[in-house]
């Protein structure tokens, strides 16, 4: 069926529009430009779309008007001291995926498509509320009530196909897709090669590692 | 508490905004830019917010990128045949109310509101699926579980005072609030003077007219 996948162009994203594509579904990747500290990503959500041969688009909608998150405030300095499973940290931008979802579902009754993917993921993650799965269900179920599509009978649905998996079962799941993840980044910073210290790196560093397999990201060409 | 008005400038979020007032919150508007044809009531938003002596934050998030409305996609014309309570017109958005409660909600959880105020109205209003109290239900549980308000323990809440009103209820309690209606704007089209005939000046004029009043949009000086 037609769909929209939201695309950010970090790891998670990539293998879960590689796996919409593999479901067989006709995608529109949708990528948001929200100011995020590091913007690589999108460069990488670009390549990963052109991989797919899906459609694309980017949206621009700057968070940073809001504030109060490392990703959108430059201000707000990204914490390097490990994940910490007990709290939420700096680098959640409020309501994100709230955001996201919502875009997508405009775009997705826009082009007449039957469901969402979103590469959430409630394992190996810095404790974000909008990556848990009693979210994406209430988000289903507002998606059902407040668009046209849903008024039809006709409801957007929402796939979280890694939502319950280890970051490591993600990428061993992604290779056998091909997910080019030398293409795909996550570090928080944005710099020229991966911190190794943000959560980001830390929870992909990780499962990598037990994987005993090289991050392509780190032997890459430069 | 503190909370956050989305705030159009068009009649009903104006009239939110001063019953918001009224209930004693400390208040921070919204008003999202999001390429609507009839941007002029953004500077509506700019009056009421001052008059209201209230916070107020402008977002630029143009949704004609995603098109599919006659309000964001001017080749898409807006209708004059009159409101058919059996479809949902050209002018919804598509998931508009579903984005700005969820850009609503990163505000609050920035500056700390406890709850959002929206002014949709599901009596006289165009059959718009997002200004149900359905929906809005939907979206208080997906705030709950979305946001790091709602992991901890404090949920964004989400009010809808005008949802059971007739548009003759909110204009005779928006009049004894002391909302100056003809500094608000709710035609469509966004010209000089209201066209009279779009879907939201029916409905305005025909709630002035049920109450014997003149509309004030209609006598103020040009």
């Amino acid at each position: 069926m037609k769909a929209v996948v939201l695309l950010s162009g970090g790891l998670d994203s990539a293998t879960c529009a590689y796996h919409a594509k593999e479901e067989g579904d006709d995608l529109v990747a949708l990528t948001v430009d929200y100011g995020q500290r590091h913007d690589k990503e999108i460069a990488c959500a670009w390549d990963i779309a052109k991989r797919l041969g899906i459609q694309h688009k980017v949206l621009w909608m700057p968070l940073g008007a809001i504030g109060g998150s490392s990703l959108t405030d430059l201000l707000i300095p990204v914490g390097h001291d490990g994940v910490d499973k007990m709290q939420v940290p700096w680098t959640y931008v409020p309501a994100r995926n709230t955001i996201l979802l919502a875009l997508a579902a405009g775009l997705a009754e826009v082009v007449g498509a039957g469901r969402i993917w979103i590469g959430v993921n409630a394992v190996d993650y810095s404790n974000y509320p909008d990556c848990r799965p009693e979210f994406i269900g209430a988000m289903k179920t507002a998606l059902r009530f407040g668009t046209k599509a849903g008024l039809e009978g006709k409801p957007i649905g929402i796939e979280a196909p890694l939502i319950h998996m280890s970051k490591a079962e993600i990428i061993t799941h992604g290779l056998a897709l091909g997910v080019p993840y030398g293409e795909t980044w996550s570090c928080y910073e944005g710099g020229e090669e991966p911190c190794h210290t943000c959560d980001s790196c830390r929870l992909r560093e990780a499962a990598f590692h037990s994987l005993n397999l090289e991050d392509p990201i780190n032997v890459r060409d430069t």
